[in-house]
């Protein structure tokens, strides 16, 4: 029988003690690095050290609204299921993602937009202020229109798409808002480091 | 207003051209490299290409499964929810992940194991042949264990979890079973990673 590690929290503390002594010197705060070494956790990409931008203020902004019980909208499946829901009720949060909705599909069908603005538009319809774009440059796109043309109120971003058409560029321009926001910054991101951004957040309140 | 592609499958279409492009000299087969792509296309990473390992036939067993309809086990909700379901029921296949059902949490907790563990456990009870790891080391080492116990009849495994406490490791144990499998070596992997793999499998079907 082989020897292995077998509790979760285990695992998890030293795995953030290894990726603590690999990642090297740094000028994070304390909040900040939680949040940069549970994103380096889940890739095992210490590039993404340097790709990671928090803006200053940003943790503040998304923990008053975790605090007060915010709904999550997420621009894809897999970033709703990668965050964690014992801890999303606990906060009385939740995670809405309109993307696979029928009526999502044919809208974006009739006006032959991607999915994912036309369920963007529908999150800034039902007012949420809290956005997690882990897979979709063109919802992020969607959304710094809808803010400049004063439709959207967004609180807080989590821009981190990936990928080779746009999605650098989305993070760009969305950076470009007064926003509170967190990017992954060029082609690298994801669903996965989206979620675990979000967790990062949601445990500063409750671990 | 923006400029920007929004039609989804121009985006992947030109994603694939640039990593194409990009990748530089190989000696993938014509479906390896659908798989290496997809999974350079899902986390805008190069080092991929040297660390995804595609036995020879694994492919062709997979399709094989695939074509006839088969249970795909997920070690995560997330891998779960990255894999294309349109595709999936148009396939005749589905995904099952125990990991989250209550009777699952309650025998991990009694025998103080990881959840992923008991979940590939009652996997194997069902008698599931397609196996996908995209996060617990745990469990790709519990389904070696269960092979080599003769209690689980894997015919098909992507070996992808990530991180820093024995990801690596699990994925040099599941590699030394006969079987035909693809593995993300080293410490890189993901559930983004292996609903990946997945979707370019069935894709070589589909499209």
């Amino acid at each position: 029988m082989m020897d292995y590690i077998k509790v979760p929290m285990d695992i998890e503390k030293k795995s953030f003690e290894i990726i603590g002594e690999e990642m090297g010197e740094h000028n994070f705060s304390e909040k900040e690095l939680l949040i940069i070494k549970r994103v380096i956790h889940t890739t095992a990409d210490f590039e993404l050290k340097n790709l990671t931008y928090i803006r200053d203020g940003a943790i503040t902004s998304a923990l008053e609204l975790l605090r007060k019980g915010v709904t999550i909208y997420t621009d894809t499946n897999m970033a709703a299921s990668g965050i964690n829901k014992g801890v999303l009720s606990k906060l009385n949060c939740k995670v809405e993602c309109f993307v696979s909705r029928e009526d999502i599909a044919q809208i974006a069908k009739e006006r032959g937009i991607t999915r994912s603005m036309a369920a963007v538009e529908k999150a800034v319809e039902e007012g949420v202020e809290f956005f997690v774009f882990g897979n979709a440059p063109t919802a992020l796109f969607k959304l710094k229109e809808l803010t400049l043309e004063g439709k959207a109120n967004p609180k807080f971003i989590i821009g981190a798409p990936v990928g080779f058409v746009g999605a650098a560029e989305s993070k760009e321009e969305i950076e470009k808002l007064e926003i509170p926001m967190i990017t992954v910054r060029g082609r690298k991101g994801g669903s996965n480091i989206a979620a675990a951004i979000v967790n990062a957040l949601m445990y500063m309140i409750t671990r």
